[in-house]
């Protein structure tokens, strides 16, 4: 059988490295870029590029940003006594979504992983004491996954700011809203039961 | 909240054209690429553009390919008297991945459909007619789908085709092999006893 033409090949080879695309989605959407509109096509190679070289991380809070520092950090309505200690620039995203919160944030860039290799001094933590010796009254929520290694950062980074006398807090772990007991796990149960809350 | 730099919502809104690509997907994909190696991002923007500009449309049988005519077109170890009648041109590879044919192909470019406004005119037809006058012995299968609209673009092929005298045939319709009756609907089942063969 003849192959793909070359240019298709690397095509999909380059769609396959992203993530949550298999090599069936990437032939489908390299033969869907390879018969679009040229003009079209060259316009959505430009946004790619040219969304590459505009974003940054802010020198601040480690978002991703076209300027410095960040449209969050320069926000004078928000919160500036409160810091949201987060893992990825991504999860801002999630979390300015709820609109639940309107502080500051902190990118960690990873959290505390031995068996990857990846140690505290490879987190964004000496930034983190920085910001927090220019500002005595912070607040910190931990906003980290409830994994193996999300609970062992969280815990070093409580151990690690306690000389800041911070208020130190942890996003409340539970059921997920509108899922059903029978859908929850042991572990998420057990830290509902732990977490439970008074009504008045 | 504020939103998103701006060149990550335009490559959000780009990536959100592409088929299969919802809004969430669009959205992980643009963030992983803000955040790849910007060396990779150059690399993956190449060859989208060069893979679109490289491929075009075979002269004879409209595949796509890097020359003229294609790889198939030439290749003198397939049966030049079988031509395989499909749709579009992904729908060769999927014919050339069974591993089960051997001749040649020609690409209609869509299926007779009013609705749409898609006219007999519109396909490559007049193209096949010409690769059949210089092919008299040649034997045509049909290999659109099965919906209304490829059911009556195959019997305008056949009655169009008629005074060429060749030999003409539509793939076989009938339970997907792997498959047990239970999953199979209606049409499907109908369609297989009907086109049952006799076993020796």
């Amino acid at each position: 059988m003849p192959s793909l033409p070359e240019s298709i090949t690397c095509l999909i080879a380059e769609l396959g490295k992203w993530p949550g695309i298999g090599p069936r989605s990437a032939e489908r959407l390299a033969l869907y870029l390879v018969q679009s509109e040229p003009e079209a096509v060259r316009q959505l190679a430009k946004a790619i590029v040219s969304a590459r070289d505009r974003i940054q991380s802010c020198s601040v809070c480690g978002a991703l940003t076209e300027r410095q520092p960040c449209a969050i950090c320069e926000d004078t309505h928000r919160d500036r006594s409160l810091i949201c200690v987060v893992e990825r620039p991504v999860d801002i995203i999630s979390i300015e979504k709820s609109g639940a919160y309107h502080g500051l944030y902190h990118v960690l860039g990873g959290k505390i992983s031995p068996v990857n290799g990846v140690g505290p001094e490879d987190l964004r933590i000496a930034a983190l004491e920085q910001r927090l010796a220019s500002a005595p009254n912070a607040e910190i929520i931990i906003a980290l996954g409830s994994d193996v290694d999300g609970d062992a950062t969280s815990f070093y980074l409580a151990r690690r700011l306690a000389p800041f006398k911070v208020k130190l807090s942890r996003l409340a772990h539970g059921l997920p809203v509108g899922s059903s007991l029978e859908f929850a796990d042991e572990l998420t149960l057990s830290q509902a039961i732990e977490g439970r809350r008074t009504m008045s």
